[in-house]
């Protein structure tokens, strides 16, 4: 958040300010004096105005998430309940930015859906849920029957399907004489190990919910425990974004404010309770059929979400106060599920090694049985493991927001406009881009592609120098871009650029993934070539163009066929470990027997990351 | 309640009303035009009043739990602050009753101190507490050692003491950062199966509170759960008496209003708290030392405080919504604990028959291996289990309120004052009244004393009929009573005597106990003369004469040393189940293979009834 809280006052003196527009993450410079609408416009973020903003369609809304804008206009006041007014909702074409802000542009504002990648590799599992549920009927209570309700169920269970539970969950067990002489005493019973976590009518669907809680986006997906089907995926904003862009933003927050955790807390079961409710609502059920829910994140994420402690996580040794499996009742969050239904949470690793990266594990089959595998889930955190020898070994790097278009100029989420891809072929550029729309800022795939294409071709030079000799070489600000749109091809608007400080980042995040896979071969002694097979994936990881990351040396040069590129494996873990007690013991054992190696501490580190932020091909010795 | 609601009018008819003082249980009728102070005197219940009823001292303190009462004083709002004025506190000498009511005595206000029966046998037993502590020291967190807060003491756990556990309670880990750094990493582990349920600092004691929720009266123990010793002891009234004396009462206002159920919960929970914060203050520890809490009650009582539904408990079959223990935790209800601390609650037999009677079985020793034992739990509902041949067999008998001085004229609980035995010689009367105290009134022990004194002598004949003549014999509102103690003996107050109406109480209670008795012997096809041992216990029957009790039919005429009375045997049982877990699995074991027989499908069992009535020994065809 750094940036912003730099620049507060910018806007009251030169009366220009940065708005930050979430979640696609196109970020720019806007006058004070134009509307968010025309702001966005500039940007080429296409935002619904139906009336051409005039003030009469009240298409246009957007929520303030963070910074001031200008006094609600009269249009406002009548187009926007007060409720609204009250949580920030605003007009994008009254509204005018007076300081740095973060703008949230829900979905049915864009003229264009964001992608957000819900769905990841569709491994092959089996389904054996921990959960499940049986059509039990039992006889009458009456004066030669006189056994409790619980014994009765019980009973009938064990005689029925040899399924031995000996107690009922106490929520569960205050519905159930009603439950049962309602339905006739026939009914649906939904148990647990031992416990009886659910009872209803029969028939009914048996469901469960697996959340992808990320830093920035959140995607949960509706699954039938019956047949591990999935029957719906959503994903949205992690609202905790206005308190900070990254994890280090979140827990200062936390430990800055007396409330900070709760606060945090309470957003994200927000967002995570809405989307259960849109997913069973597409579904045409109630949320009260979600029996299990599967919850992985970084361990901030999980920490905050549970109300955890996080001083010693955000300090050195940054250490986590759990990391073991949890199984808590989903009510005591509170998240909206059945009464007596369980929160699952796989456990983590280490302090910037969480629950997420298991559930990419799990996704990917990795374990101490793969044979010199190395699974890479890029992000604003980076998490590398290496699975060699009957050993699992991880490590964090520090990768920072470049490749999800963070302190990027153009920079932006590969939303539709995002340049997803480039080719650069003498003077002109071929650009691949989201959606096939207008071009309205660039992604880390693209940025990527831009920087390879620009090493190759001698016009940034391996220290990441940009040559002034190029047609598309420009200066702005006495700073220079290589355009990869020019003002021309875009109608006059700004160009759309790689500038030296995008280089410069670039480096920074490419130099702490190559350190990382570094030490974690060097550790193992193996070299490049002995792995058999490299998973790259996280939203950003699955859409690269491997070449591209070998060229500069992010990625070692191993032959391409030994990549594989998921997409968001730990949603896809956090499935399996929702239908498959298997795939959830699997990740069990593999927190314990995977160990968690400190770059900080590993000899010679901080030599190794100058040395990698050269581009250049990878080696164990670094750039 | 009946009784109150009929004569819910009386006060403005006929200037009498009837006065009920709580938690001694002495009844009376008393003039409108009388202070309470004045009626306690009439009916002598020594209130305290220094100031001899002047309204200077303040010290007649008693709150009104139900009825009208004059308006409050000006001396009452001098000596009485607002709050309490708003919770029902007056001055007995100033209050003056307007309807029939119960009022609420506080042992403070007492002369003489009730005699609240918190000691039952104590029974031997050994210690293998399901819950233990365990000094811990971990080695620090550092760069080296980056392990999570929970695997470092899950790890040391096991490496130490070789316990396996694989959890730490959510609440628990949201203190242990904090707790491991502030005491340099050495810390108090407490456990319980798997999970750890409280960490803190070493040394602390490691206690447990077993509770017995009785109907009327509920008792609590501190235990240290190192060793099993008994800490302290105390007993309360059970401030729900305010919304009928017997069970049934309590089920019909958890029916008839929409918050019926929570309000007795919280009346219970709020006293076994003020319980626990007593008993732990006089230890001098904190109530978050207490780590388990055991608590057995009636079928009734356990499902008001969990808030589990009564209607199907409250009509015919009479069925729990729960029999299975319940292991929950005591937070959640909220019991005032340490934070992580499991409420074990043992199993229910049947509707009628709770786990205060398992706990009873436990506390006797009562298994399936007993050769022929008969175990007597006497009270409003008197539970009577026979253990023969390998089986366990349980009835449940309404014996109605009368053996705690309930409809009984001059009927009392065992209190100071309470007559509690009766020897009738000749003309004389010799009495033993408790605390050698001067007569208030009669208790349980003393109208079943007399009751066998009057039938021994033909003063009642086997109808139930009291003859005239007797010099003791008198007649009062048309009803013929045996005076215990003359209005000249007591100084010109009433007699208190044995009315006609008394003796057909006593003849229903004795009835229904006998009958339950009987069934269960025919069941078994016993006769009286084969039991080994019969166990009498409840706060009545550990008081009781057994030869009055055989006298007029009660129980079996067997050799009186196979009779054995114990105190509060469901106390006890509660205790050894908190301190003992092989315990806590025989009261599991015995509830499952308990059966219970439905006297009111019992073939015959009103002819029975109607033949037990009779003040005639003991048969196996009723009296």
């Amino acid at each position: 958040m750094a940036e912003y809280d730099q620049d507060q006052t910018i806007g009251g003196t030169t009366g220009s300010v940065r708005v930050d527009f979430e979640p696609i993450g196109r970020r720019g410079t806007c006058s004070c004096r134009q509307t968010l609408l025309q702001c966005a416009h500039d940007l080429g973020i296409g935002i619904v105005a139906t009336c051409g903003g005039h003030g009469t369609c009240g298409r246009c809304r957007i929520i303030a998430v963070r910074g001031q804008l200008s006094e609600t206009t009269s249009v406002e006041h009548e187009l926007i309940s007060l409720h609204e007014l009250e949580n920030g909702v605003r007009l994008a074409c009254q509204a005018m930015p007076l300081s740095d802000c973060i703008i949230n542009v829900p979905a049915e504002s864009l003229t264009a859906s964001q992608r957000i990648q819900i769905e990841g590799l569709q491994a092959t599992h089996g389904t054996d849920p921990l959960v499940t549920s049986h059509k039990v009927a039992v006889s009458p209570a009456d004066l030669n029957d006189l056994s409790a309700d619980d014994q009765r169920i019980l009973t009938a269970l064990s005689a029925t399907y040899g399924i031995k539970c000996t107690t009922v969950d106490l929520e569960v067990a205050r519905d159930l004489p009603h439950i049962l002489r309602s339905e006739d005493w026939k009914c649906k019973i939904t148990t647990r190990g031992a416990e009886v976590v659910a009872v209803g009518p029969w028939p009914a669907p048996t469901l469960g919910l697996a959340v992808d809680l990320g830093t920035t986006k959140i995607a949960a997906y509706l699954l039938d425990l019956t047949n591990g089907e999935t029957l719906g995926a959503r994903g949205t904003m992690n609202p905790q974004i206005r308190y900070g862009e990254d994890v280090v933003a979140r827990l200062t927050h936390a430990l800055s404010q007396p409330d900070g955790t709760k606060e945090l807390a309470d957003e994200a079961l927000a967002a995570i309770n809405d989307l259960a409710d849109s997913l069973t609502r597409d579904a045409g059920v109630n949320s009260s059929r979600i029996l299990e829910v599967v919850l992985v994140g970084n361990t901030a994420m999980h920490h905050l979400l549970l109300r955890l402690p996080v001083a010693q996580l955000a300090r050195a040794p940054y250490v986590p106060a759990i990391a073991g499996s949890l199984d808590i009742k989903a009510r005591d969050l509170p998240l909206r599920t059945a009464k007596g239904a369980y929160l699952h949470l796989p456990p983590n690793i280490a302090g910037f090694v969480g629950a997420d990266h298991v559930a990419m594990l799990i996704a990917c089959g990795v374990s101490t049985a793969s044979d010199r595998v190395l699974a890479i889930d890029i992000g604003t955190n980076t998490e590398v493991c290496l699975a060699a020898d009957g050993r699992l070994t991880t490590v964090s790097c520090a990768s920072g927001p470049a490749f999800e278009g963070g302190h990027i100029r153009d920079g932006m989420r590969a939303a539709p406009g995002a340049i997803e891809h480039v080719e650069i072929l003498g003077n002109e550029v071929h650009l691949q881009i989201v959606d096939d729309a207008e071009p309205t800022g660039v992604c880390g795939s693209g940025i990527l592609d831009a920087l390879a294409q620009l090493a190759t071709q001698g016009i940034v030079d391996a220290m990441g120098r940009l040559s002034a000799d190029h047609p598309r070489i420009a200066r702005h600000q006495n700073m220079l871009q290589f355009n990869l749109v020019t003002p021309d091809e875009r109608g006059g608007r700004s160009a759309l650029s790689v500038t030296q400080n995008d280089v410069r980042q670039l480096q920074l995040a490419k130099a702490a993934i190559a350190s990382g896979i570094q030490a974690l071969l060097q550790h193992a002694s193996l070299d490049p070539s002995q792995l058999n097979s490299i998973i790259v994936g996280g939203a950003f990881g699955s859409y690269i163009d491997i070449k591209s990351a070998i060229e500069i040396g992010m990625l070692p040069r191993v032959p391409l066929e030994r990549f594989t590129q998921v997409g968001n494996a730990a949603g896809v873990g956090a499935k399996m470990a929702l239908v498959s007690d298997s795939a959830r013991l699997n990740g069990i054992t593999l927190a314990r027997e995977a160990r968690y190696l400190e770059l900080a501490t590993a000899p010679g580190f901080m030599k190794r990351f100058v040395d990698n932020t050269r581009l250049a091909p990878f080696t164990l010795q670094g750039g």
